[in-house]
């Protein structure tokens, strides 16, 4: 029998784990919802005309794809087999698991927007699978954090997630972050100025390097990657924009014949000023020019986050998409989402040493079990704790008395009733501090009381 | 473009459903947090050497298998292609999605026993796929809510299961019920004493039609299941046994010569016994000498729960397993657990109106958004109603009011604030109460007041 195995590239949470994952996950809802968010579940596994084409080839291979059930090989003839196994995958498989919340989001709102309250508030927090090659900190199960707005072109959902930012992540205890943030128009309007219309892809790629390999090496990237020597000389004033609080006087200068980069910096500004109005007293946020993330899909702000005094990459990022549904048929739906990453955050605090100390997911008391007649004396205190609200239960064998506090001690319970025959005369109970060591004679309600305030 | 669908047996969850789910979730962690079981997460996918062969054949043929990522087909032979689906199926897939929550949990005790405090207390609730034929009421996607005790034998585990059933039921409204209990060892020995040894799998089956189709369709179809006319006759107490608070007596007196019969028996009465003692006041709690449920599984007590007043299967069930790692190499664990079926618990609440009111999940507030001014005038008052804990949101167009009001109607928010210029001049906002539609004038800070008292 060989010894069992984790699938490669995805993870138990034990309870530990689960006790600080479930204290991010519910910061973040409360969060959501005190926004106006709603909740959406999606399923884990969607029909592969619904996922395929919607992620680029490598995110078609990326995909996971579920086996046809039965007989899924009886009626391919010798010809299928040999054709190799792409265009083969299509005729074994109809299924493959969510890649992220927002293709499966598109289509729920495509098949409900019959019914929905538009604009369309919704969050969801749910695992993505990617069949990504497993290395530190990427896996091939995570979760996604999502909150998108859907049916509004109103610069105020920008605003509004920029805001939703100062509430989580100070929430969670990450204080020191920044939001940077960019508009594709912006990115358009370069790539028109410079004479390179439409590369605003690669030209994000080269400059985004700029601090750490500097602007010689950009500009050779540059022509590497095809622009003129022209081009590069009129990109010249992006490698001396400063990164001031009001950084929009020079690029407006720069880009003054380009209408679309104008609409971009007016969107900012708008977001800037709505930001202001909204009462954040110090925010975080910085507009970074190269600031790209997944180009294609963008058209209005672009949003990245990143934890200060950690050398973790970004935690979160997001933006405007003009036509989530397009790809369904519904073209017209203007939206605003962000991301959150939980794995990242989860490294971001341990690293920081930012989760909390109390941990009420676990058991606050343990009774001891002597003997028969300790155990059925403290079975019958049980129900008592647990109706006061406490986290409570009874050693279950009647082992030495060593086994049962190590026990104790290795889930963490602060807490131990030791129940004797003079205990059980007396009614008055001993009760243990695991971390102190002291012990005090209490009667039942008497620790109640006191265990209830430490809730 | 063909329109986007859901994958065949699967579901959405819209923010209604997920709210009323989410209740039912809550109400289920903390139970099972108050009973000391502590939270565990396994990953959607397991390597299939974990799971095939754990659920019978049909549960190996109902487990969704994943595609291998890249060329899966290349080298593979001609002949490899003529085997037939089956053996195919191991050459092009390493992994499967999880079946239930049991198998990896007992990989989960396995890999991690040598830092376990034993005996552990987990509980998990998350989805698990089968490829059932989808009907109504049976899903390709559904969730499961487990609470397992494994490392020792001791029946307070059972007692607490019978417990946490009356917390967890009553707590989401569920207060006529039946926790059914049957015990493994006393099916082992009727089957011993009418002399058909390990036929106890048939004679449950036949035996828990009783209801249905009478006795003597019973006396038929054990017959044709190979009892003999003898062993049937030796039957003939099961079928005059009375299902009173004492059950027991007749049955000893019956099986007073199966040594294993009289050790279930016995077991049973100490469970009873301490049910008394942990004082539940009128335990809904049945002894049902046909009860089988996945018989192979199970040796000692088997549970099942059934909601009263409503035509709906059993929502719960479970038992002691004496060897929940045994098929993994290491032997010698004993459980108990048992399991909550969300989807049926959810059907019952509905059909008997028991899901509460309060969606504190949804937008308590919205204020209204008329002109700019008004609008930048509310924006700086929705961070404070947010700080007090009050889910709000501003409505991000300048649009008619009817439509504004639409919408709060349709996302069911109870409130909506109307700012104009007589608002804006005196201060006094107009509250808006949507189910009466009656109107105050109110400064933010009361309406702050009046609305947090409500949360």
């Amino acid at each position: 029998m060989s010894k069992p195995s984790l699938a490669r590239g995805t993870r138990d949470f034990g309870p530990e784990q689960m006790v600080k994952r479930t204290f991010i996950f519910d910061t973040i809802r409360r969060s959501f919802q005190r926004y106006g968010f709603l909740p959406l579940e999606t399923p884990a596994f969607e029909n592969l005309s619904v996922l395929m084409g919607k992620y680029g080839d490598e995110g078609d291979q990326l995909l996971f794809k579920i086996l046809n059930s039965g007989d899924f090989s009886g009626k391919l003839s010798d010809q299928d087999w040999q054709e190799g196994y792409k265009p083969l995958t299509s005729k074994i498989s109809e299924k493959g698991l969510r890649y992220d919340l927002t293709v499966p989001f598109a289509r729920y709102v495509v098949m409900n927007r019959g019914t929905l309250a538009m604009p369309f508030k919704r969050y969801q927090i749910q695992p993505v699978w990617r069949a990504d090659r497993p290395q530190k900190g990427r896996y091939r199960e995570f979760y996604q954090c999502d909150a998108d707005v859907v049916g509004t072109d109103s610069l105020l959902c920008e605003a509004e997630i920029v805001m939703l930012l100062h509430d989580i992540l100070p929430a969670l205890g990450i204080k020191d972050f920044v939001v940077k943030i960019n508009n594709r128009k912006i990115l358009t309007g370069i790539a028109e100025m410079v004479g390179a219309s439409g590369m605003e892809g690669p030209l994000c790629v080269a400059i985004d390097k700029l601090d750490k390999i500097g602007k010689e090496k950009v500009v050779e990237e540059l022509l590497e990657r095809g622009f003129s020597e022209l081009s590069v000389q009129k990109l010249e004033p992006i490698f001396v924009l400063s990164n001031e609080k009001e950084p929009f006087a020079e690029l407006k200068t720069w880009l003054a014949d380009s209408e679309i980069a104008l609409k971009g910096i007016q969107e900012l500004e708008e977001v800037w000023a709505m930001v202001k109005v909204l009462g954040i007293e110090n925010p975080q946020i910085e507009f970074d020019v190269t600031l790209a993330r997944g180009l294609s899909y963008y058209t209005g702000a672009i949003f990245e986050v990143k934890a200060k005094n950690v050398q973790i990459g970004s935690i979160s990022g997001g933006g405007r998409y003009d036509n989530l549904t397009g790809t369904f048929g519904v073209p017209g739906i203007s939206g605003v989402g962000i991301s959150l990453g939980v794995d990242r955050i989860y490294d971001v605090m341990e690293e920081l040493n930012l989760f909390p100390e109390s941990q009420n997911a676990s058991t606050k008391v343990m009774i001891s079990n002597f003997d028969a007649d300790a155990f059925t004396f403290g079975l019958a205190i049980l129900p008592k704790l647990r109706k006061a609200g406490i986290n409570a239960e009874i050693y279950p064998d009647s082992v030495k008395l060593k086994k049962q506090l190590d026990y104790a001690d290795r889930k963490n319970i602060p807490y131990v009733i030791l129940i004797g025959s003079d205990e059980m005369q007396s009614g008055l109970l001993t009760l243990k501090n695991m971390r102190s060591g002291e012990q005090q004679k209490l009667s039942a309600d008497e620790i109640i009381n006191a265990l209830t305030k430490e809730i």
